[in-house]
């Protein structure tokens, strides 16, 4: 038996196109001598698809998809995602579904027991969760179809009382076929490898395994399907970070040999595969709306050259312009870094000096403020004098805004609401400023794209005289590891105190980050390359008082 | 038996401040011979908590602070909400949960079986659902003790799989406490007085009802609990929109009668209930944040004259400062209505000329923008200098800019990002342009507080010669009836053709909606009033492609 894995990247309700492209996946795999093809978790509308799942008008389309694939599923068979409707009166109305198409028809719906629901998952939100799981026999073969979670309850301290996969076992199986969504987090891509071994080695039997690939706004899908044998050794591995289309054959699956992964994150490889997540990010949004160009602030800082840089592989140096803003506190160094990064990578770039707009604010105002000391208020005015000009600039010529702002600013409030932290998308605002070094060393590796004198300096938002961002903040490389501990690990003030921080230092800390929720509520999605990004995986009340 | 309710506003996370509010509950009840005294669900940490539910540290403190309540239970028994530890290890580490504490201890804990997991819900994300279910003895009495959604399972198309209510009845009850966390939605207040009406009259016994009061960011918890007869009729309402606290016998429980609400919607009291809601959610946000004052932009139109009404009710006239700010295509009637309205107020206002700061930005886009005509660019440029001047004032002074945008706009994108969207509180985000009406009746109802004129003349921007809003949307009693069938019916487009609007027109609107969905990503948190707001209860995808 052959089996076609289609790693593909679908566009969330765009029925008309995920269609077509699982049709030609079909035919594909036909002419290539499959005898069944597999596309990732809800494939048909795209995964997550929100509340368009609350329409009836959205699941009627999703049936009316998979008609149509079916039609096409003649001397081959396919399985597809998609919702179902719960013909149960009790619970909630959908349940995750995968299909199994063949001549021309439904043969059997497979329905999800493992519903997410943490982080950036919420499928109680629409889903039923199964509790009966019933393998599928093709070809005189049979075989256990599960869905993304269903395989993820291994663990010591399971997070469900079911495992859909112990019940599917005692029906004699023959392989394994999962089809997923699983997004990219820098360290889980060997968390994931490591859970799909430890299945096969527990049932003994390999497994065909298909990811989504992809981004859907803050989501990065990176794909990474494979085919594991009943040794827990992975076969073939595809892709990471684009389409792809592999078939092998079940005799393959059994007999081929691999390595066993390791369950250790590769952290030489956490800043390339951060990079080309990024880099993805950018691309498939842009893409899926409707746009080419980007436009940025280019300040000389390391943020704004990082962003450049990913954004300039992501679209093309060309439509890639930087802005560089100066104004009445900026540096001459800051200009020629700027303005050097842009010649590096051949990219347009205008220069915009703010200081007379500056000015004409600080006249009007001048009646109310009196002789009130300068202060943030007019640190803020500058960065949002800079975001005026470039909102203008990104109006009139369709230009998508990027923001620049990293994690660790965003963590503490070191922005400025409707300044600094406007844009359509958030590059790297889920890498720490420690990080966003790894990544300027990362694309410097060769060559030097950006100047090493943005590297070297210390991080300034000049917007005051001889500012240096450590004058409001602990040194970086201490901010981001209490910050990882707190954001990423929930780790509370005595478990951080007993790491041995210091009492003051994560009081400080930890009041910046709760007292912020106000002003990241307001932020651009964010690309999400950690196990826990600011957005719709970490939810915190505004007007909470808790450790701050 | 005489049964305390104390109807409670709880901050989130602030445990000395709940802890020390529930122990004078405790002292205050006992001193007025109460045997038992009932808070709201989840009121030792505040209801929602959020991801803090996540930390460790979050939950010792919870039990640490119920242990302190348990020591002031002497002589009279209590019941508290907070979050319970899952001692199976398999499942969501947590429960909802209520407190039984009597004589200094933890007499017995009620786990929650029905968690709800939509609109603004996501209890799934933190608590198992519990499956088993006992019933309390307290003085020689039965109680069926269930939280909140617990006594939500009784329509014909039940969401859950259980009825916890059933389970306990077996028992022999003698009555029923339901501690509640229910936000207030101007259509649902009838709703829950008929859902738990008839809980009583299924089982034939009455009930105690307790709910929190107070704002948590946009949701806002109306009160309102209540004591109901075994027959279903109401006989003890408390207060809505503010804390209360009353002692009601079991004997008056079982023998006074009153009227069985209706389910039909008041909808004589739609206006008043959305008017006191609002002043209630500015209020309690501005206090949980630690402000006094608040600014806004005044354009002389009917959102902000509405917006400022309120904010003037909820803070102070004196407290709340409108904004003039005139630019190139202001009309004059705009900056006199808007006066007016301070001075009918007796608020404070200043006018700033964004006349030459626009200029400004005009000149340095100039050498950019060459002979390009005007467009959505130059209007924006005028919004977002606005914006600037707000938010310095915001800065300088410590007020909270309030945001204006009513949900009509917010639905289909009419407004600037980082302009008019701007604000750290959106206060009729939720109310639609017609009901912005209906609001502006009711505060004139007695005498002209806003402008005849401002309620009178056409919807305008101003950002260009004689702009109307109805140039570029459709009339908003129509829009508006579209919306309300998309937006909280989910009626998909066909039902909508159904309903005899023109085909048209409606892929006009969703179109217009579903492609502002990066914009309202942006937007302030809004005061939720109806029962499908945008926001934490609404999740669509950006870059997604259905009917648009």
């Amino acid at each position: 038996m052959r089996i076609a894995l289609a790693q593909y990247n679908y566009h969330i309700g765009n029925f008309d196109f995920n269609t077509q492209k699982i049709i030609e996946g079909i035919k594909d795999a036909r002419e290539k001598g499959a005898d069944l093809v597999v596309f990732a978790e809800l494939s048909v509308c795209g995964y997550p698809s929100g509340d368009f799942l609350e329409f009836n008008d959205y699941i009627e389309k999703c049936y009316k998809a998979i008609d149509e694939i079916a039609s096409h599923c003649m001397g081959i068979a396919a399985i597809v995602g998609a919702p179902h409707r719960n013909s149960n009166p009790k619970g909630k109305p959908l349940y995750n579904a995968a299909f199994f198409l063949q001549e021309g028809q439904i043969r059997q719906i497979y329905l999800k027991g493992l519903l997410p629901n943490y982080d950036i998952f919420d499928e109680y939100r629409y889903f039923e969760s199964a509790t009966e799981f019933k393998s599928l026999e093709f070809k005189g073969k049979r075989i256990a179809l599960t869905i993304c979670e269903d395989l993820w309850n291994l663990y010591d301290n399971p997070l469900y009382t079911i495992n859909p996969m112990d019940e599917l076992a005692k029906e004699g199986i023959d392989f394994m076929i999962n089809i997923a969504a699983s997004p990219f987090a820098w360290d889980h891509g060997g968390e994931r490898k490591n859970m799909l071994s430890q299945n096969t080695r527990r049932y003994k039997i390999p497994m065909f395994y298909v990811n989504q690939v992809g981004t859907q706004t803050e989501l990065i899908f990176d794909g990474g399907s494979m085919v594991i044998n009943q040794h827990g050794e992975i076969v073939h591995e595809m892709k990471s970070f684009s389409e792809d289309f592999s078939i092998i054959s079940l005799e393959e699956a059994f007999t081929k040999r691999g390595d066993i992964p390791s369950s250790e994150i590769d952290s030489d490889r956490k800043a390339t595969n951060i990079y080309s997540a990024l880099v993805l990010g950018i691309q498939d949004y842009f893409r899926k709306m409707g746009f080419e160009k980007a436009i940025l602030g280019l300040s000389g800082g390391i943020d704004s050259a990082v962003t450049m840089v990913i954004a300039a592989d992501a679209l093309g140096a060309e439509n890639v312009t930087g802005v560089l803003l100066p104004g009445p506190f900026s540096s001459d160094h800051s200009v020629k870094d700027a303005e050097d990064l842009a010649k590096n990578l051949g990219s347009p770039y205008h220069t915009i000096n703010i200081s007379d707009t500056n000015l004409a604010f600080e006249k009007n105002l001048k009646p109310f403020f009196q002789d009130l000391p300068f202060d943030i208020t007019e640190e803020n005015i500058q960065s949002r004098t800079r975001a005026i000009y470039l909102m203008a600039l990104s109006n009139k010529f369709g230009y998508i805004l990027l923001n620049t702002s990293n994690k660790s600013e965003a963590a503490v409030g070191y922005g400025t609401l409707y300044g600094d932290m406007c844009g359509g998308l958030s590059v790297l605002g889920d890498v720490y400023k420690t990080e966003v070094f790894e990544l300027a060393k990362y694309i410097n590796k060769n060559k030097e794209v950006i100047p090493a004198n943005t590297i070297v300096k210390p991080p300034s938002a000049e917007l005051r005289p001889d500012q240096k961002d450590s004058d409001s903040l602990p040194e970086y490389d201490i901010l981001d590891r209490v910050l990882f501990q707190y954001i990423e690990c929930r780790k509370g003030p005595d478990e951080l105190i007993k790491m041995g921080f210091e009492k003051s230092l994560i009081d400080r800390i930890l009041k910046l980050v709760n007292t912020s929720e106000y002003k990241r509520y307001q932020t651009p999605p964010i690309l999400r390359v950690s196990s826990k990004a600011f957005g719709m995986g970490r939810k915190m009340p505004i007007a909470a008082k808790y450790l701050g």
